[in-house]
């Protein structure tokens, strides 16, 4: 194989009571990206559409969790040929629905595919934490994982870093409305409080608890009823204009739970099947109109395959 | 239906990483209780073998619970007849494996059954917590809910009441060491730390998260991985003579994991299998002695049934 093309996901990390620890794939909003294999030794960002980000590797997400990767197959004695990489992004950065990692888990994938799977999901997942260091500061797995292994994704530990396949009910849809304003992660996570109560953390994990239960059992209601965070979300919601109101919006038209995708400033709710999630859509697109901020809405199945190939 | 006798199980609660939330009931360990409907209205204990217990049904765990389901039936005008009760305890006071939650989860179930079961098994809990209050000061739902429920449940809410009976392989043991040490739950609670960092909470429910995929899966790797707890055994566990060595010991020999069962003073440990639970529980016996405290071990299969009927 000389060329490859794929489609690389977005993600929400988070889901209200999985801070940190759970994320799931989208179907639909995404990256495209298009590699090649070169006469010319090397790794090389040929071309980023739709963004304005650096071209050296060095500097770059996908490039990043690419050397990573790459340093690693020559340090088990691998001799790779050289790659150039062209980016389609469609996910805007600072959006809270993982653009850094989409490019960051479609390069190690990528590379993975045409090296011809020298490499675990597993070990895909802990290149491209490099290039999440390099985008927020920290080397957080909770969207590459889910791009890599698809669907809802558990990092159970951080050291060694073990990742557990969630499965989900076939007919979850997930519904994003991204307001057009910065919320850097580091300041997303600078403002959060670095204790917290016995009773909040032991709420939290029942609800975690329960999610999961709900998703190993295609229970709607127990999903739903999970849905909370009495933790992270009082916090940061406080930095996202109406959102008392836009998650008010969701869960009166129908959503199961509502919440911040990742750090934010966009905000996730999940739907029981395509209608329900559209009618969402259509009721947040107008309610949100009144903040006079520009935003977006997203409207997309939960993708369990993660990162896959396309015709190039 | 005039005579019903039952075995209510011990119980472990907490599960290392489940703090509150879960809890896991077990085969061979529990009480025997004997209900009759008496000509005489009204609820009494008759008798108590195997403990020091008021039989005065205000003052009694059983008593209180099977209060709270008869003064409900009342008030949904229902007309009960008397009831009965005889009790053999075989679960000690104070064990830390669900002494007072195994009779008053027994009692409202009994009562629940001679009624031609009114009652829908989360409300059993309800009123089995009453118990449970009495006992601890605390109405607490970890060691009733899997008496009622079978296996391991979690609790995923309070306020409501939301329990989700959890599934587990079916070859799994546990083995339970009980120094015969007094730790009131109360003061096992008022040691804990009101506060936690957002490290060790994520951290916890990362290892829940993996415990219960790992129920769900069979995955007896992830099962064992998951089973740490960050957050109360390393306060709680300094009550506990011998708990580091004894916890090595139950590893060494195979465990899956080992913690505190409840509130302690019990050590219990997760095993693959009735052969592997009983060389834990030989080794546990030879290495328990130094300490010179009297103690008991215990070797049960996990009980996925709960309460159930017995020949009288």
């Amino acid at each position: 194989m000389k060329k490859l093309s794929l489609f690389s996901p977005g993600t929400i990390a988070n889901i209200s009571c999985g801070f940190d620890v759970l994320g799931v794939a989208l179907d639909e909003v995404g990256d495209v990206m298009h590699f090649e294999v070169t006469d010319k030794p090397g790794w090389q960002i040929s071309e980023i559409k739709g963004a304005d980000l650096p071209l050296d590797v060095a500097k770059n997400t996908a490039g990043v969790a690419g050397l990573s990767l790459l340093n690693t197959y020559k340090s088990q004695g691998g001799d790779p040929p050289g790659f150039s990489l062209m980016i389609e992004k469609n996910i805007k950065a600072g959006s809270g629905i993982g653009s850094s990692a989409a490019s960051a888990s479609g390069a190690v994938w990528g590379l993975n595919e045409l090296l011809n799977r020298p490499f675990s999901p597993l070990e895909l997942v802990s290149f491209a934490m490099e290039g999440e260091k390099l985008a927020s500061g920290v080397a957080h797995a909770d969207n590459v994982a889910p791009g890599i292994f698809g669907g809802f994704t558990l990092i159970r530990s951080y050291e060694p870093l073990d990742i557990v396949a969630l499965p989900c009910p076939d007919d979850l849809y997930a519904v994003v409305l991204h307001p057009q304003i910065e919320i850097k992660t580091q300041d997303a996570r600078s403002i959060l409080k670095t204790q917290l109560s016995l009773r909040q953390a032991t709420t939290q994990w029942g609800n975690l608890g329960g999610l999961i239960a709900g998703l190993y059992t295609n229970d709607y209601g127990l999903i739903s009823r999970s849905l909370v965070d009495v933790v992270v979300e009082p916090i940061r919601s406080l930095l996202i204009p109406g959102f008392d109101e836009l998650k008010k919006t969701m869960l009166e038209s129908g959503a199961l739970g509502a919440g911040i995708s990742g750090s934010g400033p966009s905000v996730f709710g999940l739907a029981q099947g395509n209608d329900q999630a559209r009618s969402i859509a259509q009721a947040i697109e107008i309610n949100y109109r009144q903040w006079g901020i520009d935003f977006e809405v997203h409207c997309a199945k939960i993708n369990t395959q993660g990162i896959k190939m396309i015709q190039a």
